[in-house]
């Protein structure tokens, strides 16, 4: 299974340790195209890559996924244009969001048919949920 | 002309009046399908409406919109899954973003192929850019 992975770069590298987890989670269930996005290289001003660039790379690798998940507890306009992309693609969509207070998930994304939406509060949490979501029915 | 107006809510409240005077620019081009962004009383929790309700009443709007206009300086999830749905019909997307310091425009935004990005500094620039953008070739 490959796995395109989605967290928000500008404003969400204090989310970036739970990013990396994550990472690490997936890559029991199949190849993640998108490793680099738990990296602490990687700063809130992004990739040293032409704009155009990064847009077709990750387009191109979002693609040939089979599964986009993505992490939207911090706002991000690049993640919901990905997930905007994938839902148009027909391509399974699974949010990961944990409840903060004084915010609340964008009814666009929590009211979307085509995405699963996973609430958790701690980042343990997620291996249950991510063996439920990703493991094939028997 | 119809125009479809997306601003981020949840984390954007301060930016509400400058989204409202944005609309009022847009009225003077056609019928803005969602005044509702500027309005001082739709709170940082969003509106009032089941997900699911507003997610259909906003896409069929998407849909019928000649133009999307988006004003993108806040991340905002919302405003990226609309522009990644919109982008996928073909529909022409126009981006508004104010550079902030210590922030820069996702790459996903800046680098896709199918958006016209116009940066400014005062929302007294706009309606030239607005009126350059949103009038017809002659």
């Amino acid at each position: 299974m490959t796995i395109y992975f989605a967290g928000s770069i500008s404003g969400g590298r204090g989310d970036q340790a739970i990013y990396q987890q994550i990472i690490d989670f997936l890559k029991q269930h199949g190849t993640v195209l998108t490793e680099h996005f738990g990296q602490s290289s990687l700063t809130s001003v992004g990739e040293n890559l032409a704009d155009r660039a990064i847009h077709d790379r990750d387009l191109a690798w979002l693609r040939k996924a089979d599964v986009l998940v993505a992490e939207v507890t911090t706002p991000s306009l690049g993640v919901g244009y990905e997930i905007g992309r994938a839902v148009e693609w027909g391509k399974p969509v699974i949010c990961l969001y944990r409840q903060l207070p004084e915010r609340r998930l964008s009814g666009m994304i929590a009211g979307c048919a085509g995405i699963t939406i996973h609430r958790y509060d701690d980042v343990g949490d997620l291996p249950a949920i991510l063996r439920l979501s990703l493991t094939p029915d028997p």
